[in-house]
Order: structure tokens, then sequence, then C-alpha cells
């Protein structure tokens, strides 16, 4: 077996941290640096490693998916938390970031599959690439070895894992129910997203704090800062869709207004349209093949609103609350590091 | 929440097993039905309270596909050799009996979104009923209810679990690169069925070995057992999709023929033609949408081959071999019993 390597082991932590969050890590904590960038490395090895057995065929679209994922946003956060909690060797997480990954990957794959996705990351999807078939099975693949790896914790652990996965589920039906429809609202988008996105990284960096034995107070801190910066990176998420750069961002523009997704971008601006534009927008959205006529005609009725600039101060919002939950832990170069990266979540430019 | 029910919980042992394996329970072994209808029941309550939770959308779903299970051979074999080795309270078994027909159940859901098929067991499927995405969702979402039971177990038998699971994953993409082609072979025929049906049932009976504690020849033991019996209900079965009675099947015959599946009856077939009913058979299996006409010729090609009867024979072959995996338990009525499943795996009408 020939050693495994990934982008992400390959590059230095700056370049991982201004990829996922769009921050630089200043001077004054360039002194972590050297044992994030090794921590990430055995993550990802640790990652490659469990699809490397004896599934030729699972192995290649896996592996695939796997190096799609892109950003790594869980794996940096729990690595950086756990060290934050005084963790001087990454051993006890390894498993469990990987496992995390993992089962963000398998989403992804299959959300491709659910939205009809061609692109991810600037590479054709799992599904454009392998068929529909090696695609849901491959997902499925990725389910399973996530929880492999997340049978070596203790139960409490697992099942955590597990509820974040249904939500994910649950979020995803519930997406699904909302599509072409702008009457859905506000709290059901955030009730989405706070399911589909917060939920997973919720129970990631709550899952450091109890595999450090902290007590439940740092803890559920954690969970609060997870699940926050889960939702300013959605928020942003949204925003770049519309007003993003395609380049940077490896896809297309436009791909929740194509789908039919309600953000709090679209949700706002058309709260706060009237009259003729406001059955304009109700109606552009709901078309189900929309041209490109109809998406710049849709992106500018909501510049008019101050919907993308309200959207913008959601995300700093959720931001200030996930620094805020970090008040429970004892100040040290990596809690100021978590900060960043909340803030970073909120105003990456990809 | 109201108590859950469902089918196997209403019906009595003798409908089960006769269901499942088209034996009856002899007069001789009458005296076990209470304690097996009672271990079933209470295994169909853990598995439906472990899909009652608070997914209002997911549960829709995912109980629906539960309660189209049908068969559960994997529980009832579960229970029946959980009883053999002298268990006299399923307690043991009842969380992993249920994840293992979950994962059964998540499997066919996302066979049927692969295979585009309308119908299982009678009712439309999951896919049909709730469109695509509800489908891959709730597959997933059963996966990971499946995991959530087994994480009460030792490590080991988390890690029998998931080798399953990619078994059957890999299993799937093997298939998939078989269709359509009678030249890939009896063996490879051989591998999927191992790696799709046997391999779960295999890793059902040799962890129901572990749980009670039994030496390792015991386990590998049933292992053997899980996987021949395996075996011989996919030969059956793939006979029953071309010879049985669509009635008691409760979907279409020739499934396998109009998706291009090669079995061991049209493998064993097309190996014996000769000349221009060879080339026609190639030609016609080959063909993706194939006229009721062709798939009655198919099979007219077939019964001139003793395909049928040496499918027959690799069954009983097979069930045999399940039978003589069993002689390292002291015999019993349960042990008895194991041995009447096995045959009726490959003797049943439907």
């Amino acid at each position: 077996m020939t050693t495994p390597t990934s982008d992400a082991a390959e590059m230095p932590l700056e370049a991982v941290v201004s990829k996922t969050f769009g921050r630089t890590v200043p001077e004054s904590l360039s002194a972590l640096v050297p044992a994030l960038t090794s921590d990430l490395a055995e993550i990802d090895f640790v990652l490659d490693r469990s699809l490397t057995s004896t599934y030729p065929r699972l192995r290649e679209a896996a592996t695939y998916a796997s190096r799609s994922g892109g950003k790594r946003v869980r794996p940096l956060l729990m690595a950086v938390a756990h060290r934050a909690l005084g963790g001087t060797t990454p051993r006890p997480i390894l498993a469990l970031a990987a496992s995390f990954q993992l089962i963000h990957t398998a989403t992804l794959v299959h959300d491709d599959v659910i939205d009809h996705a061609e692109q991810r990351r600037g590479r054709p999807s799992v599904a454009r690439a392998f068929g529909l078939p090696a695609a849901i099975v491959a997902g499925d693949y990725l389910f399973v070895r996530a929880f492999e790896l997340a049978a070596e914790y203790p139960r409490s652990i697992i099942l955590r894992c597990g509820e974040a996965c249904a939500d994910l589920a649950e979020g995803e039906i519930l997406q699904e129910t909302s599509r072409f429809d702008l009457t859905t609202g506000v709290e059901r988008y955030y009730r989405v997203i706070e399911m589909k996105t917060a939920a997973i990284v919720s129970a990631a960096l709550a899952s450091v704090g109890e595999i450090a034995g902290m007590k439940p107070a740092i803890v559920d801190g954690l969970a609060q800062y997870g699940k926050a910066v889960g939702v300013a990176f959605q928020l942003r998420d949204d925003l770049l869709d519309m007003y993003g750069d395609p380049d940077l961002l490896g896809k297309p523009l436009f791909a929740d207004l194509r789908e039919g997704n309600p953000t709090l971008v679209t949700l706002e601006a058309y709260a706060h349209l009237t009259g003729g534009e406001k059955s304009e927008f109700e109606r552009l959205f709901a078309l189900h093949r929309k041209q490109p006529h109809d998406l710049l005609r849709l992106r500018e009725l909501t510049d008019r609103t101050g919907a993308p600039e309200r959207t913008a101060a959601a995300a700093t919002a959720a931001a200030d609350r996930a620094v805020k939950a970090l008040s429970v832990l004892t100040p040290n170069p990596y809690v100021h590091l978590l900060e960043l990266l909340a803030r970073g979540a909120a105003e990456r430019p990809f």
C-alpha cells in the first residue's frame, strides 16, 4: 500500500486556513502553525487509510469524493479546539475528526445526486464522474467508514454523530419541502441550516470537549460555538452563491436560485419588496427552469432591498455568538484562533 | 407516543416462517413457537422505536420502508440462532437484530433508486412513493439508526456490521459493472451475491455467536451457515424472478432480465447454448429495453438448457453447506429449526 497523500496534507496551515476561512494566520499566532499543520496531515492520513481497503471499486469513487471535500472545516476546527483544551497530541481526536469529515463528504455526494449538481469544487461531481449508482453507493460507503472510525469512541460519542446525521437528513427533507416557495419563511430557513449545516459542526466540537473530559459547561460552550460557526458559514455561503466570484468558488453562481432553495438573502428581499416587484420576484423564483436573465433580474431586485447587507449582518451576528460562546474557555492562543476562524466564516470571499 | 405495531409483531411465527422460507414449523418444533414469536415482536418493537423520534418527515418514509421490509429473514435467523446457543431472553440481541434489519432495509431503499424499481413487496417503492430525494435521505437515515443501535455493542461487533455494509456497497458496484453482459461469468456472479446478500447474513449470525460468548469455531460455523443460507436464498430469488408467481412475490417477474443483471440461471443458459441460439440469447440479454416477447423468448431459450434445474441444484448444495456448518453446534430443537430454514431458503415458492 502506498502512503496516502492529499491536498491538505501537502498544504501549509496558512493556506488551509485562508482557503477555508479567507483568513491568514496573524503573525502573533504563527507559533501554532507547525503543530496544527501536522494535526491536519495526521487526520488526513487516518481518513485516507480508512478508504484504502480491499474494495477497489468503492475506493476510487470514495477517494475522489474525499479529495473533492475541499475545505476541511470540521477537521481544522476540531484540531484547533483540541489544542485549545490543552491537547498536546492529536491522537485522541484523529479517528473522530476523520469520521466527521467523511460524514460531511457522504452528504455532499448524496446532495449532489439530489440536486443534479454537475460540479463540486471545480471538478465534476461524483454522480457526474461515476454515475448515479456509484454515487449513491459511495455515499453509503463513506457513512459506513465514518461510523467504523467512530466505533473506537464511547457510545455517547457515536450517538452524538448519529443524531447529527439524523439532523442532516431531516434538514435535507425539510429543505426539499421548501423548494421554489418563498412563503416558507425565515424561521424554517434557519431550521434547515441549523439541521443541515450547523448540527454536524456543533456535534464535532462538542465531541472534542467530551473526549478531553471537559465539564458540561465547556462541552456545551463548544457545541454553541460550533452551531454558530456553522450558521455564519452557511449564511456567507448563501451570499457567495449570489455575489461571489465563480472562479474562486469553483462552481457557477446561482445554484440556490436554480434549485429553488430559499436563503436568507432571497427571503429578506422578498419580505422587503412590494407591489409589482414583489410578485415579479415570487414568480421568477418559482420558475423551475430559470434563464440567465431571470437570475440576473432576481439579483437586481434583491440589490434594492438591502437584503445582502442584512444577511451579512446576520452572519456577523452569528460569528459574535460563536466568539461569546468561547468565553467559558480559558483564554490561550488556540482559543484566539477559534475566534478568528469564526470571524472568517462570516467574511470569507469563497 | 403510540405503541408501534408491525406486520411481524401481529403475525404468529408459523406465518412468519412460511412467509419467509416457505416452510411451516413442523409439529415436533411447535414448542418453540411462543418464545420465537415473542422474540420477533420485541425486535420489531426496538426497530420501530428507533424510527419514531423527533424527525417527522424522515419517520414517515423510513417507517414506510421498514414496513415494506417484508421477510425479516435476518431477525428470524438471529433469534433462532440466539436460542440455539442457549439464550433464554432475546434482550442481548434485540438492538443488533433491529440494526441488521435496518441496514437491509436501507440497502433496499437505495437499490430501488438505482434500479428505478416501481414496486417493492406489492407496494410502490420508497422512491416512487416519496420521490428520489426522500428515498436517498431516508436510506441514509436508516443506516444511521442502524449504527446507533449497534453502538451499544463492543467495537468488534460494530466493525463486523461495518464490513458487511462495505461488502454490500462493493457488491452493488460490482453488479453495476456486470450489467447487460453475460461474459462476466459465474465466478463474478458468486462474488456479487456473496457480497450483496450473503455477507450481511453471515455477519448477523456470527455476531449472535460472538455476543453469546462462543468460541471462534462456533462463531465461524455460524458465519459459514449465514453465508450459505444467503447464497441459497439469492439463488432461489433469481429462479423465482424468472419462474415464480408474481402475485405471491408481490412484484412483476423478469426484473433481473430487464435490469440486465446476470444470474446463475442466465449465465448457465448462456454457457450451454450454442450457435444461433447463443448469439440470440446474448443479443436479447444486452437489450436495455426488453419487450415482453424478448423476456419470454429468453425464458424459452433458458428452459432448453437445463439451467433452471442446475440453479436449483446449486441452491440445494448451498443449503447442504449451511446444514453442515451447523455441525459445530450441540444439537437441539433450535438447531434443527436452523437446518429447516436453510432448506426453506433453497426451496421457498416466494
